[in-house]
Parts: structure tokens; C-alpha cells; sequence
């Protein structure tokens, strides 16, 4: 099994690159790089030197020889390689946003700019979120080659986290999502706000109000309300950057609904005292609906009572980790998600998901324990 | 003019000591620590050597000696100190939480753990926060010694950020304080959650639902209402910890009065778009608000609309950067505030209220400028 | 194939833990804490949460229950482990100092101020450095069951990036190896020089000409030059610590001998001049001569010319990556050797040798491709 | 007063604005920037909003508003600018490498690739290095106006910490020179080796044995041992990176000349042992001489023993700081010297070149006493 990848050079192709070259379903790797082509991967990264070596190629020839095929490329620029997948039979994994709309070519113009280049590619296509969308990935593998959306770094975590509690209307009204990245979400082109001098020893909000992973969020957060026959939460997002090289942690505030409130929930207007008895059980109660919720998840954990989510917890692995917490009032609901931005945020996911198209077993590839340190 | 300090070994001593030997009213200090009694300080930071050179004495001496006393103590050791300043005339600055609650030694007791040592001392005691209290410290201190709380880190940042929007009526509803602080706000210490490779390349929160600094926020938020004659907003308020020295970075989510809304503001269940120009206007109108709000203040600088606050932008200055954002919907008012931690959020603050108290030049000694880099 | 741990929840038995769980030959760990018996690894480190879950025991339950066992501890707290292990017959890989110095109990002594406890062991033990020591491993392991005395960090980087020049005489006179380590190598214990606040931003000496792993790198320099008939050279050897969490990075200054010089070596007290083609043909003369040296060698790479080496090069692999140079005037060889502190420099080494023990594939469970960042 | 900057939005450059604008004798500044000639500073550097504002202009208008000009431009672009201010009859203090090596056009010609634009503007120029230099500094600026080749960041922190072993004549041999930077030193440009993924958690070496610092080393290391007579030592020099914002550490090894050496020095060829108590007498002695040396220095501090230089014990201070060690055979001395990069580096240094020439207080506007953490 040969597994090609498009914009292998990238941070995103680089950490493909690594996930599968240690896969135990796949015998070798085809790489392509644009700013890069004619040379190689270990050239590149003198990390693989000794462990892997691949020449990078030009994209139809990835196309061509692949069994299967991943883009980490930016948005806008891919939809023509996804073409000549499906036109070859075989499946294309999408790390950009081109297909994480389906057919809503509006939202995604209005936020990305452009247009889509072959729309009726959204036959074949399916936003890649496991923990939201497994049956249909597999129902529309089976049926043949098919195009994955895989999803946002921002929207993965921020979704997961708040999909227990939507489905199960623990909660009514805004849905906040205040989220913390480290730098490689930016990419390995060196721009000022990712220069080091500027961007260690600081942190600071980015893009507030018009960050482009607002409405897939919210797309998100609308699917999922739905299946419980819900309306669409409103969404508040704002992404951070912090001075760490890689993951995602978002703290996610969402009021509860009057049933899930603790009977001692203080009144508006109050001096805050520390939380009561009452409260901590109410949080504990949540706490396991979430535990239930993701019992069968081989990549979200919902952390035991007492441990909270951190991003140093789930680096270089593709788990999500979630921690369940009430204010003291015993109000809002506090949701704490942490993923690796590359792996679960990016290719770890496009992995999990190749593995359900493939039939493989989910969890393989992706099954390093998360480095401690 | 000998400025006291005791507790000067600690990191806000220390801060303490950096910015009082700066300070052009000041010629002379006299330091107490628990830790290094016997020792000097110049040994204990080497960093100071040829610079300063002072012995560490006990606390009593340091009163004795000095003309103002700062106390950088743990909460709930202190208040001997201050009764002695008191009577030998002098005033006290307490870094610590002991005096922030003027009479309400409720809630100091239910968050602490432990009642006032001396309740009587609180006739003489204000919270110093000088943009909410400058009257009130200035007219306290001509009428003789005058005990300062001076306020916690997060609360000042925090603080700062929501007054204009409550005071003038532009928000209704919970706040939200979604707090990132650097490590050295954990003190000297060395503990686990400190150790160089638990803390680096890591994001977390901390002490969800319970931080003490949580009914500082919501009375500062009350009395600042208050003048408006409003309600006391309910707060959420999470702390989280970050890879880098100093600095304290808050977002402040405030739902938007309706009158303060822009026309368009989006209809809750629709899919997101990116913000019109009935928001970007909306939000340029509450940033002349701010702008308005804090002209005279000399720390706190409302920055021109498309710059974002960050924590380097203040760092090792006693300034509060405020940015001023709306979310895309135009429904919620989201405030950056930054502080650093160290200075506008303790040894800065509390030469603020001693410049105050003995009528000096507000600036005098805080006048460098933020270091770049 | 059951593996123990004695002192898992150090960093060094966590490490160990994350790479033995992978191991393809290992079926199951047994794990010993003094600090934490009694509890579970996954609670003292919950990034194991899901993936590995076991009880922290008795250090004598793990040797009745192992194959083999690994013990991290301190120094001189290990040896009555060891002699259990060889009463019952089973090896035991000791990453402590206790077993590197064979029969040389007065240099362990002078060093680590205590006698061993049970000198007769040194019949059973051998020095773990597989590039040094593989053929006497083998043929030891072959004999029955067997102490090894798993290298110090810094004396693999800089031993292995000294041998090649010391076997084939390229150089003589005093070796320079100037180190620079990330914060795991002083362990989980925290301590004030391990602070964040106190070693972020922050590069600085410690121990100089005191440091323990002197006699250790010493006496493998003169065990490598003593296979080339050659005299032992002096040492001098000054580590660093740097902020970041791992790695090691020697920069190794060798004094050319007169053969191996380009004809152009300048004089010395001439005007420094960039190195003319003479000199930077010297120098791949000798890139060629350690590439041959390390042919073999499963976890040495000698990188191509025009890459230097780096600790993110290597990191949580168990590669030493070597780069060879010269100074400007083709006088001095200049090796830069970097390592994972924890892997090549601690667990990585002892499964390496735990592999060579047993007779499993030398890479097995090794094989993690270097993470890019 | 007014003090001129051509190349202010550069970090040399925004640290002298920095600087300069706390100078008691400077009234005003006038800036020019070729990369945002037009804007303002504080657009550029928000930092300093509110505490200074200032356009930025034609280089050629500085030097016609200002008293004394500073310029933190490339090598090789600023000599016109140099030959404006000595035929307005102005000093011009010149951060480049353009006036480093005097009338030796051929050493800098061999290492920076260019010519002397106007040769002959070397008879009004010299070194800046006020250690080595002050008695002619304060000659030639008494003669008229003056052009200052201010040092580069590694030769200051290697020469000073060479200095007295070589006039004292304490050493003879090699100087091999390791030195670590933080990343200011590279500069604002976003360039991959600076990117914040690339460079945080990595230390690696760079431009071994190429770097052009190198003759300006040796060049002061020859014209301090000249003052006493000696022969120029060769020097082996190696820059490294790591992952922290400012600061340079030298380690600098130097072999004992015979009469320095401790009775007790051990023969090549033995085991390392333990330093024993003549050695740690003789590095006392050599600790003294370095005291005495640099007794009168305004910001030398050689370091009481037992306190090892670190970078941030001179944070963004003026300071060298350096300590005095030998290895554990008492053959070879250790020095470690430490600066910020950006003051005593850069900046810091052509401030105090101007308090020379201007006949100010030597350490005006340099008084700061360094940040702890």
C-alpha cells in the first residue's frame, strides 16, 4: 500500500510523513512538494536522514502512484489533484478547507474569498470528524473513492468539547470558545509574528472576530445540536497564540440549562463564594455523561475527576483530552479540550480517518504513547 | 526618604527592591526576609552586585528604620506589621490579600481560610486600586497613615478592562474573564508545577471554579457598577498558566447591551459571517469610549483600533494595554487586557500608591520604557 | 517477555515505561516507586491515561516478577537490586553511575564520595556503550545473566563524538567537550536551578571542572585510544544547561596531529583568514573517515557535510547525530555531537543494551522517527 | 542634546531608542529607518506608545537635526553617512563592521566580501571598546569629531573575559572561545534558522569556524597581549544558538602558562581526580587578578567565587559579568563571560562610546540595575 502526499514539506507533511512512515498498513511513501520538487524529503528534514528517503515528485505523479492520497496544502489550490483521485479511483484526504463546507459554497466564500473550483466534487466529499461523522465516512467509503475534509486544529478541539453537553442538553445559549495555539499551527513559512524573538515570552489574541475557523466551528456545533433537535448555539471564538511549539488547548464556556444546575446556584448579583457540595457533584454528574458520551472513542479521553487538560498531556499524540469543571457559582459549564495541533489537529487525524476509509483497525499508526516530556 | 521592605527575597520583593532603587525619591531601602535573615541581598541576587548592597534584617528593624513600609508576604502573616506602622505613624503597602476586602472579612474568610488577626486596622486600610480609588487613597492619606491593599495580579488586568464597559452601561449580563499568566506569578518557590520541564512547552489552566482572586474581580466589577448604579454582573473567571516569564494576558467576553449593538447584529442560529461594517463601526465606537474613559489615567493606554494587546507590549513597565474587539456577530464586546504580572500587577502597582500617598509624581520611578525584546 | 522498573516514576523510568510499551518483545511492565508505592503510573502521569495502566510495587516484587530489570535510581541505592536479579538469574540494566567504572572503585569513590556495596558484582558487570563495548556484552550475555552499567548522558554524546579521531590518530593532545543540556537531565525533583523562572531565558555553566561525568568520559577516551596503542588524553569538560527540555549538544575541540592538517594550516600569531579549499578538504577527509568508522552503526549518524548538528535533530530518538568540522586556520577538529538526553543519553541506551542482552534486533522498539518539532 | 538613529526599527536600533530616550543628557532623538521611512516608531514598535513618538525619516535629515548619530545598519552601507557627520563635525558611532578593523581594510575585505567605500575615514575612526581603547577614545574625541567602529556582541563578551589572562601573561597556547547567543542577535528579518518552531527547544552551533566575528576577536585578543609584550595567541571560535531572547555566554578555555599552574596540576595521562585544594587556591589567585584588573571598570563585575556568569544575570543591563574557574587538573583556565547582547552587545556599548566622547558621566543613562526574572 503506497500512500502519497501532496505538500509533503510543510510542517502538515512533514508530520504525515512521519505518522505513516511508522503505519504498519503502508509499505512506502510518494511525496510532493512544491517549493521543494526535485529534491528530497531528508534533505529537507535532516531528521529522517538514515530512517526514510523519498525523492519529491511532482503531484500527478504522486496522484499516479498512490493508493491513496493526502493534500496539506492551503486552501484553493488543491481541488484539481482531488479531481484526479476520484477520476483514478482513489481516495483524497483534504487538510485544507476546500471541502470542509460540503455544499455550502457560501459560507465558505464569504470567509475564505473565492469560489470553489469543481463544486460538484462535494458528491464525493465528507467533512472528516470521526467522533461526528464516522458512520457516513464509512457508509460513502464503501460506496467508493471518496474526498475527506479533514478538519480544522481549532475546530477539532473546540467541537469535541462541546459535543457532549450540546447532544445532551446540558446547556442553553452562547457557546465561548477561548483557545490557545502553539506556533507550528502557523506553518513553517517565517513570518514576523513567528519569529522568535517576537512571539517567545508572549502571548496574545490573533484575528479576534475573523478567524476563518469561526463558522466550522459552528457548523460543528449546529450538527450536533441537531441530532438532538436543537437549534444552533451562537459562537464566540477567539484563538491565541502562546509560546510553545505544538498543541491546542480551549477553554469553552457554556451556561448551563436550568435541569443541570445545581439546586444552590447562586443568584445573580452575589458575592462569589467557593463552590458548594452541590456543585461539585452537579460538575461530577456532567463529568460522567461526558465519560459515557466517549466511551467507545479510541482518541478522546475524559479525564478523571481532580485532572485537568493540558496540551503538554496529549503532545505527538492523536488524543483529545477533556476536563469538566462548573464556576463557582455553579452556572457555566467550563470545558477544557486539549489536542497536539499536528496530530489529532491535523495529520494524526487524516490518518484516523484513512484508517476507516481503509478498513484498517482506527487506532493504527496512531498509537504512541504521548512523550511525557 | 528609606522605603521599607519586608518579604524582600521573594520575586515581588525583588521587584520591589529593582524599582525602588530606581525611584528618584527614594535614597535609601531597608530589607527584612524570613528566608535569608543574616544574609544580604546582593548574595542571594547576584544580579544586584555593584548595583545595590543592603543586609537582610528582621522585620521589626525595617519598620523602625523606615519611612514607608511594602510588604510582600503571604496572606494572613502581615497585619502585625501593619499595626506597628500604624502607630509608629508611617504607612503600609501589603502586597498580600489581607487588606483587599476592606470590612468584608466574610468573604476574605470563606476564600483564605482564616479571619482577620487585627479587624480594627481596616478603618485605616484602602484598596488600591488608584483607577477605581485614587480619590478616595489620596484624601485617606492626608488625614494620616494609611494602610494599601494593593490588588492581586489578575484582578488588576481584569479589572481594568471591564470598568468602561460597565460604567457605562455598554454590557449587561455575566462576565467572563478568561485569564494567561507567566510563572513567575507562582512565586519563588520551587514546586512541581514550576519545574522547568512540567511547565515549558505547556498551556493549562489552574484552579478551575476556585482561584481566590475570583471575589476580588466580582467586587471590583460591583463597586465600579455601582457608581453607575447598577447591578453587580455575575463573573467566570479561569486562570491558566503559559510558557513564559511574566505577564498576564485576559480576555474579557461582555454581551452587548442592545443599545450598544449595531443594527445588523446577528440573529442567534445562523451561520456566522465575517463582521460588516456596522460592526467594525460598533467596535470603534466603544474603543473611543475606553480611549475617553482612561485619557488621564498615566498606565493604562487603550491602543489604536488594529493593534492587539499583548504581554509584551507591557513587559517590565507598569502600563495596562487595553484592545477592544467585537466578535463577528456583533453581540458580544471582547476586551484584551495586559498587564505585567510583576509590576502593574504588584511591585509597580504598589509604588503607584505610594507615589500616591506621599504625593509624588504618579510616574516617578515607573517611567521606563517596555523593553522590545 | 515481562520487563521491570525500579524508579519508574522518575524522568528516566517514565521514559523508559514510553519505549519498553512499544517494544514488539516486550509483553508487560512491572513497575517499582519508592516516592509513589503503592500507587499507579497512569495517576503520577496521566498522558498514560488509556494507553498503559499499572500498580507502582515493591522493588523486590519486580525483580520476582521480570524477565529482565532496569532500575533508575540514584546512585549507590541500586547494587542490592542488582544482586538479586543475578541471584535469580536475570539481567539488570542499571542507568545509575554504581556499575561504570568495573573494578575501579577509587575513581568511583573520589568522585561519588562512597564505596560500592558489593564490589564482587564488578565480576558480573560491564560498561553499557554498545559503539565501545558490543563484542564484551555479547559474549558476557552469552555467559549468563549480566550487570550493565548504563552510560551518563553526557558521556555518550561526547565519547562517541571523540572515538573516530582518537582510534585513527587524527589527533593529539588535550580534548575540549563543551556541553550544553535541557532541563530533563536534572531530573523530576524540583529544586530553585530548575525553576522556570530561574533557567528560562537563561544559558549558564554549572559544576565546572567538578562534574561527575568527568572520570567517566575520561576513562572512554582512554579506552578507545588504548585500542589504537595510543597514551590517554587529558580532559576538560564544562556543562551547560540551556532552556529546553532535551537534548545534549557537545561542541568537541581536538588538536589536529601533524598528518591529518592541511598543508596550509596557518601559523600560529597570523591574522585569522576564512578557511581556504586546502582546509575544508581536510575536513571531509575526515567527515569520510568517521562515516566509515560508523558505517554500522544502527544509531550513529555522521551527517553530510554542510549540516550541523542539533539537539532538535535527534529529539526523542535514540540517534547520536555527529557533524565534523574544522577551525578556520585547519589547526583544531571541531566535532559537534548531539543526543536525546532521556534516549540515547538514558532509556533509549539501556533498551538498546536490554536488545543486545537478549538477542532482539538491535533497533527494536527504536524506531520512532525523530519528531520534526 | 540631540542623538541621531539611522536604522531605527532594527533591534540594535529600537534598543537605542529605548536607551537613549531614558538618557539624562539627551533632550531628543531623531530617527531615520530605510524599511518604513515615513512611519512613525511607535506604529512600528506599539511598546512605546505614550512614552515616545518620533517620525521616521531620511537618513540625511538625522544627520542634519542631530548632535551625534548612531547607525545600526548592514556592513557596507553606512560609511557615506559616516563622512556627513565629520564634515558637519559631528561623531558618528557606527554599530556595523565597517570601522572595526582600522586601517586593515585587507582582514575585514577577506571577511565581509567588500572594499573600504572611503578609506582615508579611518584616520578619524577607532574601536570602540572602551577596555581596551578609553585613553585614545577620549584623545582623538578631544582632536574633533569622531567615527566609533562599535564592537561586535561576541568579541566584547570574549575579549573582556580574555583580557587579563593574556596582559597578566597567566596563559600561553590555543584560546578556544564557545560561545551561545540568544536569537536577537540574528536580527528582526523572519528567516527559517530564527522561526520560532526551528529554533525554540534546539541548541546547535552555526558558520563553524566561518564566522566573521572571528578576526575581530583575534585582532583585540593580539592588541592586549601586545600591551604586554606577547606574541598573538591563535584563536578557535564557535558561535551557538539557543532558544532564549538576549544574552551571550563566552566559555573560554585557556591553557595555564607553567608559573599559574597549582604545584599539584596533574600529569597528562592520569585519571581525573577531583580538583584538590591547590588548585581551587590557584584559581583564587587568578580570580583576584581578574578582581583587580577590572577593579575600576564601570560595568565589569567579575564575580565573587562560588557565582558562575549567566546570560541572565546582565539582562538588559551593561554588564559583563564573568567568573573564573579551572578544570579539575589545574591546567587550564575557564573563564565564562556574560552579556546582553543588545546593551553591552550592541546598543548599551554605543551609549557609553558616547558618554565618552561627550565627556558624560561614563555610565549615564546606563544605570538600570538588571531584571531579576
Amino acid at each position: 500500500m503506497i500512500a502519497g502526499i501532496i505538500g509533503a514539506t510543510g510542517y502538515a507533511g512533514a508530520e504525515l510523513v512521519r505518522l505513516l512512515s511508522g503505519h504498519p498498513k503502508i509499505d512506502k511513501l510518494s511525496l510532493a512538494s512544491v517549493s521543494f520538487e526535485g529534491g528530497r524529503i531528508e534533505n529537507i528534514y535532516p531528521h529522517f536522514l538514515g530512517r526514510l528517503s523519498y525523492p519529491l515528485e511532482k503531484p500527478e505523479a504522486v496522484v499516479a502512484a498512490s493508493d491513496i492520497v493526502f493534500a496539506a496544502l492551503p486552501s484553493g489550490v488543491g481541488e484539481g489533484y482531488a479531481k484526479l483521485c476520484i477520476e483514478k479511483g482513489i481516495s483524497f484526504i483534504d487538510l485544507s478547507a476546500d471541502f470542509r463546507f460540503d455544499d455550502d459554497e457560501a459560507t465558505f466564500t464569504a470567509w475564505y474569498g473565492k469560489p470553489y473550483v469543481h463544486p460538484e466534487l462535494r458528491k464525493s466529499s465528507v467533512y472528516g470528524l470521526p467522533e461526528l461523522n464516522r458512520g457516513r465516512i464509512k457508509e460513502l467509503a464503501l460506496a467508493g473513492p471518496l474526498i475527506i475534509g479533514n478538519p480544522g486544529c481549532y475546530p477539532t478541539g473546540a467541537s469535541l468539547g462541546a459535543f457532549p453537553a450540546l447532544v445532551k442538553g446540558i446547556v442553553e445559549g452562547n457557546v465561548i470558545v477561548d483557545s490557545v495555539s502553539g506556533v507550528t499551527g502557523g506553518g513553517r513559512e517565517p513570518v514576523r509574528s513567528f519569529h522568535f524573538p517576537e512571539c517567545s515570552d508572549n502571548v496574545a489574541p490573533y484575528k479576534v472576530g475573523v478567524h476563518r475557523h469561526t463558522p466550522e466551528i459552528a457548523r460543528n456545533l449546529a450538527a450536533m445540536a441537531a441530532k438532538a433537535s436543537r437549534g444552533a448555539p451562537a459562537l464566540i471564538f477567539t484563538p491565541h497564540l502562546a509560546p510553545m511549539n505544538r498543541g491546542i488547548l480551549s477553554t469553552i464556556y457554556l451556561p448551563l440549562a436550568r435541569e443541570w444546575k445545581p439546586e444552590t446556584a447562586a443568584a445573580p448579583n452575589s458575592a462569589p463564594l467557593p463552590p458548594d457540595k452541590e456543585t461539585n457533584e452537579a460538575a461530577e454528574n456532567i463529568r460522567k455523561v461526558y465519560e459515557d458520551f466517549y466511551r467507545d472513542e479510541p482518541f478522546v479521553r475524559v479525564l478523571p475527576a481532580g485532572v485537568i487538560a493540558s496540551t503538554r498531556g496529549v503532545r505527538a499524540s492523536n488524543y483529545c483530552d477533556i476536563s469538566v469543571h462548573l464556576d463557582q457559582a455553579g452556572t457555566t459549564l467550563i470545558i477544557v479540550s486539549a489536542i497536539d495541533n499536528m496530530v489529532k489537529g491535523a495529520a494524526g487525524q487524516a490518518v484516523q480517518n484513512m484508517n476507516i476509509i481503509l478498513g484498517f483497525e482506527e487506532r493504527a499508526g496512531l498509537e504512541a504513547v504521548p512523550a511525557v516530556f
